[in-house]
């Protein structure tokens, strides 16, 4: 099991079409074996052992870089593209001291944060995608891997007022995973890595003119019990979205494995484009610049109810 | 003046000869106009303007790369070629948060740190190198390009006993740069850069099995004026070894244009290898390894005069 996710046996293949970094740009997956093409949302299962509490996770962001791929909800088998911004491909901007993304970065499969569920202990609701998920080990990894990643903990972003959990997850092949079982042996193995991520949420959309972002328990960590809690939550809501018993909006839930489900389809009448591979096109110069955010000053912003103006809303109120 | 550095109308040309990360890798200097060829220690004056306090600064290692290219000190003309560790080309591991070298790192001509005098405020002798320069500006710089910069700052590195002082520029053509004059600017318009700068040389070697690295003044940045004075003491020490006045060890004084200079060579006799521009050699994937260094064990470690020892050693004495 352990040698099975190595590049000669990987259980998934891709389909790479289009030039990286344009709006044409998509991964599409297929099972290796049988060539079959599947969903990365709906068909790669979300345990891929779960009596050891292992799980698949879709890699979409590697470690160090900064074009923002990730799995389209909408499209038909959900390839993996990149996110626009002002209608050109994003990338997010490099916020000091980081480069680009701190983990890979990617998603659950088969999970869902229902955007019609308010969740109770952060009163907000779901932002309707998959569970992200930021593996920490220290090989860097590719866009699209699947990788075998166990639970570590999770933090409670507030993104724009939805609820947007990142699930800290380390690949089980990494020299480490034996020695890092939760959130607290993250602190002792990995020195640091909890508050730069969460620093690293707080800030990282300031540099295009966003806000400091919040979280969910004042920005404490929570432990595995808790993540595997909310891990069990999103898969419970995918399930109901896959079954068509959802508000499912624009999401496709087109797979080609899941019998008896809406969106099934027969997987010898899906032709996926084939695998390209091609060279990324150029990117412009100022994915160089290191922006600097004064953190102070981000938390400041963050204190409205203080000083004269709270005192009068309290008294008309 | 400003425009004189841009690519089309830069003062020197490169001659990279061997495959980057290679132990036959070269980096070899000439002037564009008239294809004279130059040692980039000794005949690219330090100042490009020195009534405004602009420097000339070589190059060596772009901001977020890894590769410990330097400026040969013993080889003819002083190309820029790879350090090794244990006789293979030398990567500076990456050490969290930070990704490779946190600005575009390099050196300033004409400048010596003598190994034969201790300074009288580090109490340490120099390194042997050239001043070292850390250039802050947004762009990312390429490995042999010479920049118009003013010195902000500097810190007093000691590394393994050694003098080696860590002046902080700007590129007199960043947007920023007419914001910054000396290194309380830097934090105003660069938050968190000088704790950072002066952590990332305190854990650099930590990956490696070295120790962490002190400073003098304790660690206080000195602002524009120290780094004037540093740099001026730097300059004369270069005077002295280019006219053979201090004792040279190894180093290589050839160079074409420093008249009546014991290394002043006949730059009709001197022939630089062709520009090849290689694609990179394959580095070794541990390269992407992240290293965690706990700075709480680090600053203990700096402890050894406390408890009882301590006690024990003053009776003694």
């Amino acid at each position: 099991m352990q040698t099975a996710s190595s590049d000669d046996k990987r259980e998934y293949s891709l389909r790479r079409s289009g030039r990286p970094f344009t709006k044409d740009f998509r991964v599409f997956f297929e099972r290796t074996h049988d060539k079959v093409p599947v969903s990365p949302f709906h068909d790669i299962s979300l345990y891929h052992d779960k009596e050891n509490g292992v799980l698949n996770m879709v890699v979409e962001i590697p470690r160090w870089s900064n074009a923002k791929f990730e799995i389209s909800r909408n499209e038909s088998l959900n390839p993996i593209h990149q996110d626009t911004l002002d209608s050109r491909p994003r990338f997010v901007k490099s916020t000091f001291p980081y480069k680009g993304y701190i983990w890979n970065y990617g998603a659950l499969p088969q999970t869902w944060e229902d955007p019609h569920r308010t969740h109770p202990d952060t009163h907000a609701r779901g932002d309707d995608d998959p569970l992200d998920a930021c593996e920490i080990g220290r090989a860097i990894a590719r866009t699209g891997a699947v990788k075998r990643v166990k639970p570590l903990g999770v933090l409670g972003l507030l993104d724009e007022g939805e609820t947007d959990w990142k699930v800290l997850v380390i690949d089980v092949e990494d020299p480490l995973a034996d020695k890092v079982h939760d959130v607290h042996d993250v602190e002792t193995h990995f020195p640091g890595l909890l508050d730069a991520t969460r620093d690293w949420f707080r800030v990282y959309k300031i540099p295009d003119g966003g806000k400091g972002n919040d979280f969910a328990f004042g920005g404490e960590w929570k432990g595995k019990g808790y993540a595997e809690k909310v891990i069990g939550e999103c898969e419970d809501a995918w399930k109901k979205l896959i079954k068509g018993e959802a508000k499912k909006g624009e999401i496709s839930l087109d797979n080609t494995t899941l019998k008896g489900t809406p969106g099934k389809l027969d997987p010898e009448k899906v032709h996926l484009p084939k695998d390209e591979h091609m060279s990324p096109a150029p990117v412009d110069e100022d994915l160089d610049e290191w922006f600097y955010v004064d953190r102070d000053a981000v938390d400041a912003e963050e204190e409205p109810l203080e000083g004269s103006d709270l005192r009068i809303v309290l008294e008309l109120g």
